[in-house]
């Protein structure tokens, strides 16, 4: 992808990341209709069907060339990440858009041959945007983000994490989650792992781990914590698959290999 | 007090709130004096020390036979609630100050005669000003906020709680704790607890447990969601002491008892 192209090509993006955005603060003040995907924390809203919808018959009839991948099924049955790929979720933290009505948001990566190219991630009710193009940067709301701060230690670190890990799960042995909760200086949880991976851009979290994520999840985080120097593996280390969901940890270069080495690789069941 | 006097103080303290917090604001562009209490945990900036003087001083001043209360000693040394008591914590979410530079708040308490009169929590960085009156409701940025929605089950519950609750403890079976996670519907943890009494307020969460907070840290919060309909008691269903630290959970009034006696009574050692 030549720079023109790609440039034209976030410029489309954003474009339609602010429209969609747009129309969800409308759709705010409708009645929602929820439906229950597998259980009660999964929820479906119509303005996640609707907003994936938004970005499909767009995607189709501008690139049709251009392959999609989302969280509501409404894209392509995509196998592998050759060519221009989309890879959208319509709302990333549903639980919070349901209940909260904020600290939601949307995210699209766009991946080229399987290389992050673009990442969008809008906060939708705070109206932030934050962007990423390989190898340029990454952006809050325009404004460049600083490269991750030099001075960070596991003993200083706030990491975000979902309260699951620290009871008896299938994945890891939570006495050892316990263990880590104790020597890191402080835990968070937001409910929206894309904005998450945002905060860990801005080193407002030293990092955010997970047991379970889907790509539409982190596809764009992946590209814009990148930019700032931060990495992203599964919680054993490995290259991050884009096409299964799986665990993740993304997080400052400083403590990555610390954790997963001291907390996650000890605690793997 | 009357209401007219009581509207007056209001004023003035909302006047000192605001002005207090733009003050924050423009010392956040320099270098912060950091030192430690007694933890890491426990942070404690020039900022937060400055802030509380700030409202010790005109306090003093305007209103001489007021006590006040505040998290960094420079307040009085109060023994009972008698008469006018202002119950401050200058910044509550120190960690999230210093790491975040946002997602702190004011907190500011006033008790005549143990009677909470009036709360005003200022979320700083967003700009966002809580306030109650008792029997006058509760209002964000000047807007009254409805009654707590009726229809909160434990099933649908997201509570607000920090993951310490979760790991072995002093204090609480973390294994109980572990079935109250599974029970609801989610958790978040913002590190602050002015803010998330506001969100309780708010609806944003349906509750918010804690092992330990001192007065300051909920004297507003207190007045704030009763105005609303929420319930304030420590995790044993009892009476909080303005005077003392310990547990508490607020909550709406469905899950209260439900939390209470099928969790934290049940968890208590």
């Amino acid at each position: 992808m030549n720079t023109s192209s790609r440039n034209e090509l976030f410029q489309q993006a954003k474009q339609w990341v602010l429209e969609a955005g747009a129309n969800i603060r409308t759709q705010m003040i409708q009645p929602m209709e929820i439906d229950t995907k597998s259980n009660a924390n999964d929820l479906v809203t119509s303005v996640d069907k609707k907003t994936e919808q938004f970005f499909v018959e767009r995607i189709h009839q501008h690139y049709p060339d251009h392959q999609l991948l989302g969280e509501e099924g409404y894209g392509d049955d995509v196998k592998e990440l050759t060519g221009v790929t989309w890879i959208i979720d319509p709302i990333d933290g549903t639980m919070n858009f349901v209940h909260q009505k904020r600290n939601f948001a949307i995210s699209v990566g766009i991946y080229q041959d399987a290389v992050g190219e673009i990442g969008l991630i809008y906060d939708v009710m705070n109206d932030v945007l934050y962007h990423a193009l390989r190898d340029e940067g990454a952006y809050r709301n325009g404004e460049k983000l600083p490269q991750l701060k030099p001075d960070v230690t596991l003993e200083t670190t706030v990491l975000g994490m979902n309260h699951y890990m620290l009871c008896p799960n299938r994945l890891l042995d939570e006495q050892v989650m316990h263990q880590l909760v104790k020597k890191i200086r402080g835990v968070r949880t937001y409910g929206s792992a894309a904005i998450e991976f945002a905060y860990v851009a801005e080193g407002i979290l030293d990092g955010y781990a997970v047991m379970r994520l889907s790509p539409w999840d982190f596809a764009a985080g992946m590209i814009i914590v990148h930019e700032v120097g931060g990495l992203t593996t599964n919680l054993t280390g490995n290259a991050v698959d884009m096409l299964q969901s799986g665990s993740i940890l993304v997080s400052h270069p400083n403590i990555h290999q610390q954790l997963i080495e001291e907390y996650f690789i000890k605690a793997k069941k």
